[in-house]
């Protein structure tokens, strides 16, 4: 019964580039999520890694409510009080990678699995969009590749596919934390339509180039204008750190999620186009580090049963 | 020297539901032009079907002005003057599904097969939509498929895909006329940032499922907040039309381009639909039509050189 559950959990960007608060992608750094359901009460929990020294370890944890909230829907709440969770975190916290989302997804499918599969991972994207409040990001933890996710009625819908061109992630690290509800706050309640049109073009662009495998229609596809503008007085030297990665041969870039990370978006020169964007940082006075990844294709999966 | 060029150009829906000012279908109806490029000056211009009453025939013909301007730009108005033009025109006028853009098309594919194509389509593209204004439209007609347009520093570059679900349009023509300008000034110039929203993540999910083949994720992918909502004053009963649409089974309708047409997007039921557009339409006192369309797959084509 005190079966041992391991999950592996992607971190994700959302937003990339136009497709503000709809597209979402997987990558290549993990969480790691281990479960073990416990029918006394209490929960104790063991964090390595990124953000360690500021996850709680009590009923405040992330991962233990969103398992909690699985436990009480499917109405094992009574059998399964307590339990024994072990985090080991590759993705840092409050930079734009979707912890948050990797901390709720990497739970809800460690109980999911613990509990016999009660939910697909449509009931998987409903549950953790509840406890997110959008599926940007928790919506490619699920499913993998890029998703463009949308919300009616309260319920959640995401398309996920995969590029056919082999796309490279190169994320710049900024060294301070950004709060979401800071980026939030920052943006107006309309906009012009010149730009809403700019963004609903290049979102478009974006999925049909990265699903039809067409890299030379990439070029302007992953500029914004409806978000990008009013943030960009929260990361230092943002628009100049874009420019560096297309001159030093990136596709495009943009921030991921909220930020403060910024994704560049590349085939190759993936190194060069790190240290460009580590390089034009530094030169606005901020500390960062670059990591190179790829589209993590799967979502969310199990290590060990 | 006087040989004859007749080529097939499609109708075009713009639009597309969220697509607004972007996207654009190609549809399997059809304008024929012939050209004959004559050494001496003057132009002879007979025009049946759709518009032939409207349309001038003479030196105002937008057909001819398109010709004019592809061979001063190749430097050809020297030797050619003037031509002989004969237009059947299968696109009914003003009435959303792309007339000017198959004119515009029709006549710039003819003279570039007569002076021995002296632009690819990317440089048909640049002209068209100098003459047009846009690329919505004349995009479509000349690659055909759905295509994804956006203008950058003045250079539009499209881009075009063929969905992968076999795709009905059924097209409810009304009989009245409505004017891109009026429609264009039913619109204001700041909108909502969750309209923009709205629109970014449906206009994502229909390129995206269209270009993968995945149907169920087209129910909401066709709806629309940025243009329509303005612009329903202008065709009455638009929104019961979409509900009546939907009702018979399709999976989607929305304006083409500026109106007053309406299109619904099945896969099955077409004839259903159809009906049930023009009985809604009716109840709102207007005459209409319906026919059912196809995608277009190749654009603008050489019937007979």
């Amino acid at each position: 019964m005190e079966k041992s559950v391991k999950i592996r959990v992607p971190a994700t960007s959302a937003n990339c580039g136009p497709g503000f608060d709809c597209l979402g992608v997987a990558c290549t750094m993990y969480n790691e999520l281990s479960l073990t359901l416990k029918k006394e009460p209490g929960v104790e929990i063991q964090v390595e890694g990124e953000g360690a020294e500021n996850i709680p370890t009590d009923e405040r944890n992330l991962a233990w409510r969103s398992i909690q909230m699985l436990l009480r829907r499917v109405k094992a709440d009574d059998t399964f009080r307590g339990a024994f969770i072990r985090m080991k975190n590759g993705v840092p916290l409050s930079r734009g990678l979707g912890s948050s989302a990797a901390a709720i997804v990497g739970a809800l499918k460690a109980a999911n699995v613990a509990l016999g599969n009660p939910y697909d991972r449509r009931g998987l994207l409903q549950i953790a969009t509840d406890l997110e409040g959008h599926p940007d990001n928790v919506a490619p933890a699920i499913y993998g590749g890029f998703t463009v996710s949308l919300v009616q009625d309260g319920v959640p819908e995401s398309f996920s596919f995969l590029p056919r061109i082999s796309l490279k992630m190169i994320v710049a690290i900024p060294d301070f934390p950004l709060s979401t509800k800071a980026a939030r706050d920052a943006l107006p309640a309309n906009v012009p339509m010149k730009d809403a049109v700019f963004n609903v073009g290049r979102a478009a662009m974006l999925v049909g180039a990265l699903a039809k495998g067409n890299e030379m229609f990439l070029r302007h596809a992953f500029e914004d204008a409806l978000h990008q503008p009013y943030r960009a007085k929260l990361i230092p030297g943002m628009y100049e750190v874009f420019d560096a990665a297309r001159e030093a041969g990136a596709l495009g870039a943009a921030m991921s999620g909220a930020g403060p990370c910024i994704i560049a978006y590349a085939t190759e020169h993936a190194e060069a186009i790190g240290d460009a964007m580590v390089e034009t940082f530094r030169r606005h006075e901020v500390e960062a580090r670059a990591v190179v990844l790829g589209v993590e294709e799967r979502g969310a999966y199990i290590v060990k049963e």
